[in-house]
């Protein structure tokens, strides 16, 4: 039952109202396995990084019983960076810095010894790494879980998006971007549109308003957790996808039951990650702190109805 | 268990990108009533109109066991008029058109026959004069919820808006209200805030994305219905406390866990008023529709997680 997270291991440098960080890990990937780690001691992590990267960050993820060896780093050559500044509300940011480094040509390589991975998350990358690592697998994994971003809704990458959506079974998308890719303001007609291309589920985050799970015939819907403060909204999406896919490989059981379960795991992991700045927060967790915050989620929306 | 409701009774000229009505009923006082006329069959409504008003409303808001007694009729005077036109998205409106009428100096009346109501629903009209039925109760009613708006929230209102904060159970009001009565943009510290001003209970209503309870020490989070298209919006925020004072009513019982069940309620009356222009689809409804809707809530957040 083991899965594969694949995305950018990356160094970050985050500003809010609150403060700056200095350049510190960040990328899907990283947040994506370390959610998951707190379900499965055996997420298989593909990636790459540059010489820069730190061995304290790559031995902070073997702690947490990530499995690196898909981790390729590249002699010579330096790690994705990312900076960005948040805007005073948290819900929007600028991009100040993007450098592609080792992801301009990022060619993943799958260890032999993640070949038995079951369930596979493609955390956001282009789709054609993306569509890669599906056709790398000798054997089609159980689940395939696939998180994106508006920057490949459109030319040239739109078309290879949607390659890659007919081959996966869920899609993890924003609001904003399931707007962008249906054409469709009201997210209960965007949903249809987009199961119509492909997947069996679809995952719309709606940020500090939750997210809702769609597939044909049913709907579930999750609140964010209300917080008094979100301090860094960085990573939130992938930590969300990191412990949705590690509550089912877990459990084995990808019914939409079990889905819905799926879903409030995702939303609590996530309800941590923008505590504090990066995956600082994320990498701190106890068993119990997490079911305490589920146990707050079960509070938050559990009501009594019953006709006789 | 009787409920009494004061609010607007009005003509309201609404215009969506789907479509204009002609002047139609509407008003605060109007949605509220036939709202909480699906659960208790004594609502009395206090309210005022002009001459033009016409009867065949009230005649509806009657055959839905709504008791009219205190809606007063102004010869030679015209009702409160409201024209309102929603942007593409629904979420804005310009108003076109506001004609106080009636209700520029309104003086509500409290017939002898609403004097045993336990249950208040205070709809939004000027703090005056709902400080004004308070004080012509000669019993407090059980509870006293009450509605408001941004307006009430400024020079020279919001001194009145306070002091009537002060003298109820409930506030109602949205986020963006509730941002600007508290000057918090967290909608956790705002509750904080406005809690302390006086009430033991606010709602937050965020449209589109739920409602949230909040007393002292616990949190509620009821969604909205995803839906396919909202038709017209008019009257979902009066709709939703009707709804909501309405089941307190019926069941007698002002628990934190009735009180969850209520905001189901509100909410599910709330997303049948968006489904038609004005009031029509409230006019309408079955108990059936009602209990099929309740259900689709439950589907929508209801899962299982236990720990052993």
């Amino acid at each position: 039952m083991s899965l594969l997270a694949i995305g950018s291991v990356a160094f970050d440098q985050i500003e809010t109202p609150f403060g700056k960080t200095d350049k510190i890990i960040g990328g899907s990937g990283t947040y994506i396995a370390l959610a998951s780690s707190y379900f499965t001691d055996k997420t298989k992590l593909v990636g790459v990084v540059g010489e820069d990267f730190r061995q304290d960050d790559l031995d902070m993820m073997q702690q947490h019983g990530i499995l690196t060896e898909g981790v390729q780093i590249k002699k010579g050559e330096k790690s994705f960076f990312w900076a960005g500044r948040y805007h005073a509300d948290l819900n929007t940011r600028d991009t100040l810095v993007t450098e592609l480094n080792v992801l301009g040509d990022f060619d993943p390589i799958i260890p032999e010894s993640y070949q038995d991975c079951e369930y596979l998350m493609l955390g956001n990358l282009t789709p054609a790494v993306q569509k890669t690592v599906i056709e790398r697998l000798h054997k089609r994994p159980k689940l395939i879980v696939m998180d994106t971003m508006n920057f490949w809704m459109t030319e040239p990458f739109i078309e290879e998006l949607k390659e890659v959506m007919t081959m996966v079974d869920v899609v993890s998308i924003n609001d904003e971007e399931a707007r962008l890719l249906s054409g469709e303001y009201s997210l209960v007609k965007a949903a249809k549109k987009i199961l119509a291309m492909g997947p069996d589920y679809l995952i719309i985050k709606k940020g500090e308003h939750g997210a809702l799970l769609f597939s044909d015939n049913q709907i579930f819907f999750a609140p964010a957790l209300p917080l008094e403060e979100v301090f860094d909204p960085t990573g939130a999406g992938d930590t969300f996808a990191g412990g949705f896919i590690g509550h089912l490989a877990s459990t084995k059981d990808i019914s939409f039951e079990n889905m819905k379960r799926a879903i409030i795991y995702g939303s609590a992991m996530a309800s941590f990650c923008v505590e504090k700045f990066g995956p600082e927060r994320l990498i701190k967790l106890s068993q119990e702190d997490i079911e305490d915050r589920i146990q707050e989620f079960i509070n938050l929306v559990q009501f009594e109805i019953e006709y006789n």
